[in-house]
């Protein structure tokens, strides 16, 4: 599994990902899972993936390769007009791609899927942020509940959902995103560092801010450490379960 | 889906679970999910169930029949010497139960399966706590680690690490559970109150303590106010990410 989450914040984008992949306990990588692409000054795209890492890979070099050579820029997410059309050609790309794979092999399982979050910012248009299903179709986040997370999604979605505010600072917002992956690394072995954490400023559309984080890193296991005290404190001071008098 | 959790403390047991059954989003009922037997002062046999509820139901009521009547106590939870000749009874119930229903059906999806916490005490013995699965195996909890879940387990899980101690007091343990529940609550349309909990108290032999708790339940309603603003505010004493002065 993986682990990647989103967020749209009002000061810009922030993608973080881990990067352990697995094909069996026995068979364990690490790959980025975020990418980007971009001409400074006009668009910046980020795609963050989780799933079969062939299709993954398939996609993301598809991708890149209608990206180099300016003739063959056609449909290419350099060119898309919108971020509305970079996320079909992405979509359409990624439903080809598992298509292809998946005929002729036993169906049933979903073996080949794979899931995007498709971010970025094509100068006069705002930011978007969109979920692509391994079905090929596609949604953007809401304006109530503007993250999306893909992978191994729920051991960190409630300090999401109950630390999350669109106003909040880069650094505050990387925090959260901290403790969201350290809890999930603590729960699930298939999610694990480095991890990495890719940072856009708002109508910049200037390249991301990289930052990685691996296992030895100092803020990462404050946090960690910090998080386990303050929940065990906060519990602590929460009143506890009284029996009735009579019971 | 459903959510439980067993906890086998220093004092005794707590087995905690939801009543929200669903077969379709329009198919929506409440159905008690922990169930006891006993016989005062010599043995208690607690079962708590997440899977199919035709499957479990089915299983409840086999075991239910085999302790009416005392001719018929054969084999039965009630006469079995140990709680583990008690899981090899439920786990061989279970399996006959889910390979006599999936006869004849399509394969494929474990549709009807269902997984079992049993935990319990019988007079000479220690409090066991076990899991079993729909194969029809079972393991005991660990010393170390001495909980289970089943069900819509990944929500409620990093606190439930974090936060639970064996010997922490009945009181403790309950504010726990809460907050373990109102996350996956929270986070999972499928889980939903009432809440049923059951506490043994152990060498008593006595039937368990229900507590029964509502939508309105003012403890939990309060639990889940304070632990939200409890994570928000140890989210801010955390200090927030540092970008290095050269970035």
């Amino acid at each position: 599994m993986s682990y990647c989450v989103a967020l749209k914040l009002s000061d810009g984008m922030i993608f973080m990902s881990d990067t352990l992949t697995n094909g069996g306990l026995d068979n364990i990588s690490q790959y980025p899972k975020t990418f980007s692409w971009g001409i400074e000054g006009e668009r910046q795209i980020f795609l963050t993936t989780a799933g079969n890492l062939a299709t993954s890979q398939a996609v993301i070099s598809t991708l890149s390769e209608q990206t180099k050579v300016q003739d063959e820029r056609s449909p290419s997410i350099l060119q898309a007009p919108t971020m509305f059309q970079v996320a079909r050609t992405i979509s359409e790309t990624l439903a080809q791609i598992i298509e292809v794979t998946a005929k002729g092999q036993q169906m049933g399982e979903r073996a080949f899927s794979a899931t995007f979050i498709l971010g970025g910012q094509i100068k006069g248009g705002r930011q978007r942020l969109y979920l692509i299903y391994p079905e090929g179709n596609f949604i953007e986040v809401s304006e109530e509940n503007p993250f999306f997370q893909i992978g191994e999604t729920k051991y960190g979605r409630p300090i999401l959902i109950r630390g999350f505010e669109p106003n909040m600072s880069f650094e505050d917002a990387i925090k959260l995103l901290m403790v969201s992956f350290d809890s999930t690394i603590k729960a699930n072995l298939s999610v694990g560092p480095p991890l990495d954490i890719h940072i856009y400023e708002k109508d910049s559309f200037e390249s991301a801010h990289i930052i990685k984080i691996n296992s030895k890193d100092p803020y990462f296991n404050m946090i960690s450490d910090e998080w386990g005290k303050a929940l065990k404190d906060s519990l602590a001071t929460l009143p506890s379960y009284k029996f009735d008098a009579d019971e």
